[in-house]
Formats: structure tokens, C-alpha cells, sequence
């Protein structure tokens, strides 16, 4: 019995050392140390090739090294009756909620506007905005969601979530599915942090835009397929969007021709809002493995059918 | 009897409206509508030209319209047994907790470096550091640093402060006069909010610079005079800082020809952190009017011998 990781930047030193360390007895594998494919058990992946789980036909439980599942459900051939997990973290959600936060008093005290007016040699005080007197909405209120939500709710702003179901949090208005369009009225800014299924794909396209305050702000720190790219940019051409912060793209690293690397209105960020640290999941990695071993209930397991 | 407002501006329509709202009756005037400069009991300034009191002989109490009063020392013919007073309110405190705290987390999220980055193109994400693990320190631990002090504390940042004696804060280490070099050891991010008194003047200098961690980060949102530039130049160039976010300037605007324009390390912002606002404050002038009236306390009342 054995646990395999497959990642597409073969960057396996840090988890290993951080398994290990966790639990010397487990035998850890990547795709180039295995030799009986019978023997892997368990799969922590972070997009791994399509096609891969065909060669391991034990396969009792498959793993997604992110908070993120997406690039699981990417590969045609993920088996549908084998479990999945993804990561949950508090240094994660931390991280996230730090960033998310910066990004937004970024915003209303103008300091991207500066550091451009700056390389003008322009002085031009803007007015600025008060945390209080801003509202701020987050796409996708699950427990990353939330927990940016009573961060920026903590600091001060008037914050509002949206997801699938309703959730009591005392100062923060809940909306379920079908008051969307009621929740973005209300969005001076707006966060994305829903997960990336067929029913989300290019949600923050220009019918969206045109449902929130005019010249609002956009902060996606999801996924680049929740964003139709075209319709940002008109957006911002009409007026509709003021500017947005984009810490996530279709394509990785965006590519150099792209449009977005000429906005001004649009602060781009190479995917760092919170990024998975080997050293501290492990230890779920390895409660999971474990959890396996003795067939008990999984942590943080993922649904096959609504893909979060 | 009757209130003189003086500013280098002649911006006066939103200070007198904010006034009369106040209290109808207070007779208010500018230099170009005062008849009887005896009449002028209380002047509230910013920036007057200097010489300027000397025209009312019969000034019982004078203001600065902002939290600073550098600017009435700077005047040679400031009377000296004329009662001084200040702003002290809650909408400029609030202002410059949200301008700090948004510079530390712009800081260690790197947010203005990718700015910069999107400019030349590149695609490289830097190591950031989380606000737990960030050490700032306020120098000049007044009520304003005290506030801008307990925010960054309530954001999870481990906060000192450095004034002429000691404060009581739960869990701010508090450092008094004495004990600058410790209080600087610590501090990877600085935040000076002094007054400015022929005592600070300058104080931002190698010297001190030095005796912070190597690459540590200052953000200067109290005055111009506080820092000497050159020496700011220097502890980049050398690595001693490793950058400055700077609200404030010897000259304002700042000159076009300042190096400070050219430096990435730099983001400058045109005196933005916190503007007086005549409605916010208005309350406060009509009730020292009053009291001066009535020959009572003065509130916020100035030290000619401290200068603040």
C-alpha cells in the first residue's frame, strides 16, 4: 500500500520531506519511483496529466493538493466511483484572506493609481474611500468565502456573500442561488472565490457586470475560466468596471500578448493570493491516508457531481 | 467677536458653510472680509502666510485647522502667550489607520512591485510574508500612533511604539524615550507619525536607518521635515531599506526634478493619508470658540514649549 504524488512541475522535494516527516512508516511514491502500480492506493495530485489514474488500477482515493479540484475534473478519464479530497488550510484561507483584504484597501486608497501616476511624474491627490462606507460581495461563500468575508467584515467594510445556500453570519447578508442578481446590485467590489464547475465557467461576463454599481471593482482570486476575458475588457472601456485585480488566468503564465498586460485599470498578480505549502497539509494528507487504511470517512471529500 | 479663517489655499467655502452650519451665529470672515481686525478673537489656520497674526492684536486663542501645528512654528511672529490648539478627530485617525494599514499589506503582498512588474511584462511571483510574522513599529506614539497602532495590532500585526514616555497598551510593547535603539531592532516595518519639533526634525536619517533590521520598510505619514532625502537614497542603494512609501514631502507638490521620482522602491502619494475635512471638524472649532467665549479649558490645546 502506497501513496503517489503527481504534479506537472515535478516539484516533489518539499512534499516528500513533508510526509515523511509527518509519518516516516508511509512509503511515498512520484510516477518515476513506482514500480508496482497495484501497490498505489492513494493519488495527491496537483494537474497531473490527463490520462494518468488508467495506470493505477488499485486507486481507492485521489487527492487534489489545492483547495482547488478543477484540474481533476479537467481529465476525461478521472475514474467516477473512486473518492476525491481536496485541501482545506487554515494557513490557505490566512493567506487568502490577507491578500483579498489588501487588494481591497488597495483599491479604495488609489495606491495602484499612484504608483502609475508616480512613473508620470504626476502629483494628483484622488479622492479616496472609507473601509465603512464600502460594500464589498463574495462570489462563492463557502468556507474560504466566509473567511475572507469576516476578515473584511473585522476590518470594517460591509460585506455580503453569495452561494448556493443561505449562511447565518451575524453582520454579513447572506443570498442563496437564485438572488444573484439582487446580491451584485450592492457590489462596489466584488470578489470571486467560487469553485470552477461547468455551472460557474465565465460567470463574470458582461450580463454580470451589468448588474453591479456602475464603476464597480473586480477581484478574482479563483480561477481564470470564471472570467470571460473579452467582456472584462469591455467593461472597462464602457465605464462599467473601474478596474479589477486579477491574481488568476486562463492560461498560466498569462500569455505576453495578452490585452490585459497593457490596462492600467487592471493590477495583475501571478497567482500568489495563497498558495498550497507542503509543510502544513500534510498532516491531512497523511489523516487521510490513514483514514483509508482503516475505510473510515474521508476529510474535506469532494462531490463528483457538483465538482466543490 | 468673530472667527478668522486663513489657509495658503483660499479654499474657503466648504469651512465656512461646515461653520455656520455648526452654529449661525459665530461671525466668520477670511483675511479679505475682516473690517475691524480687533474684532478677530480666534484664528483657525493652515499654512498662514508668516507675520500674518501680528494684524490682530486681539487674538485670544489660534488653531491649525489639521492635526500638525508645524506649520504655525514655522512663523517667527507666532505669539508666544496666545493658547495654540489642533484637530483631534476621529474621522482623521480613522483615515490614517486605513492609509497605514493599507501600505503594510501593500507592502509585504508586493503589490506595488507587480505593478511594476505588469509594466516590464514579466510574470514572477515573490515570496510574501504573512502579517503575523511582520514586526511594525510606530514611531510617535501619540493618539494618533496609538490608533493607527491598535488597528495594525487587531490585523494580526506584532506592533511597538516609541514616544517620550511610556503607554499602556495590551500587547503593544511600548518604548520610551530612552530606549530608541531597542525600539528600532525590531521594527521591519517603521510608521512615522511624529510631530514635527526642531527634536524629530531629520530624525529619519542613516543613523537610524541603520540600527533597523537590514531591508526593512518605511512609511512616512506624519512630515516632509521628518526625513532627510538623501539619506533615504543612500540606505537603498545600499540595502539598509528596502523601500519607502512616502506621503509627505520637504516641498509639496513634490519637485519634478526629486530623484524620490525615479525610485521603484519609492511609492509616493500626494498627501493623501488623512485630509481634515471642514464638515467632520467643524463641531469642534464652534465648541473651542465657545469656550475661549466663556474663558473655559481649551480642548486639544498645544504646547509652545513641546510643539505639539
Amino acid at each position: 500500500m502506497a501513496l503517489l504524488l503527481i504534479r506537472n512541475d515535478n516539484n516533489y522535494d518539499s512534499w516528500i520531506k513533508a510526509l515523511k516527516a509527518e509519518d516516516p512508516k508511509i512509503a511515498v511514491h512520484t510516477p518515476a519511483t513506482v514500480e508496482n502500480p497495484g501497490d498505489i492506493h492513494m493519488a495527491i495530485t496537483w494537474k497531473a496529466p490527463h490520462g494518468v489514474f488508467e495506470k493505477y488500477p488499485e486507486l481507492k482515493v485521489i487527492g487534489s493538493m489545492g483547495a482547488g479540484v478543477d484540474h481533476l475534473f479537467e481529465d476525461p478519464s478521472l475514474p467516477q466511483d473512486v473518492p476525491l479530497t481536496r485541501i482545506v488550510d487554515k494557513k490557505l484561507s490566512g493567506d487568502m484572506q490577507e491578500f483579498v483584504l489588501a487588494q481591497c484597501l488597495n483599491y479604495i486608497k488609489n495606491l495602484t493609481g499612484y504608483t502609475q501616476l508616480q512613473k508620470e511624474g504626476v502629483w494628483k491627490p484622488m479622492s479616496y474611500k472609507r473601509v465603512a462606507d464600502v460594500s464589498v460581495g463574495i462570489l462563492g461563500f463557502g468556507t474560504l468565502g466566509q473567511a475572507v468575508g469576516k476578515k473584511l467584515q473585522k476590518t470594517g467594510f460591509k460585506v455580503s456573500g453569495w452561494s448556493q445556500s443561505k449562511k447565518n453570519i451575524a453582520g454579513i447578508k447572506s443570498y442563496k442561488e437564485d438572488a444573484l442578481d439582487e446580491f451584485l446590485e450592492d457590489c462596489e467590489i466584488l470578489v470571486c472565490l467560487l469553485p470552477l464547475t461547468p455551472a460557474t465557467a465565465e460567470i463574470l461576463n458582461q450580463s454580470l457586470f451589468e448588474k453591479l454599481p456602475k464603476g464597480a471593482y473586480l477581484i478574482n482570486v479563483a480561477r481564470g475560466g470564471h472570467l470571460k476575458d473579452a467582456d472584462l475588457i469591455a467593461a472597462l472601456d464602457q465605464g462599467a468596471l473601474s478596474g479589477a485585480a486579477l491574481d488568476v488566468f486562463h492560461t498560466e503564465p498569462l500569455p505576453e500578448d495578452h490585452p490585459f498586460w497593457q490596462r492600467k485599470e487592471i493590477l495583475i498578480t501571478p497567482h500568489v493570493a495563497s498558495v498550497s505549502n507542503a509543510a502544513s497539509v500534510a498532516s491531512q494528507v497523511v489523516e487521510n491516508y490513514k483514514r483509508m487504511e482503516r475505510g473510515e470517512e474521508l476529510l474535506h471529500q469532494v462531490s463528483q457531481e457538483k465538482r466543490y
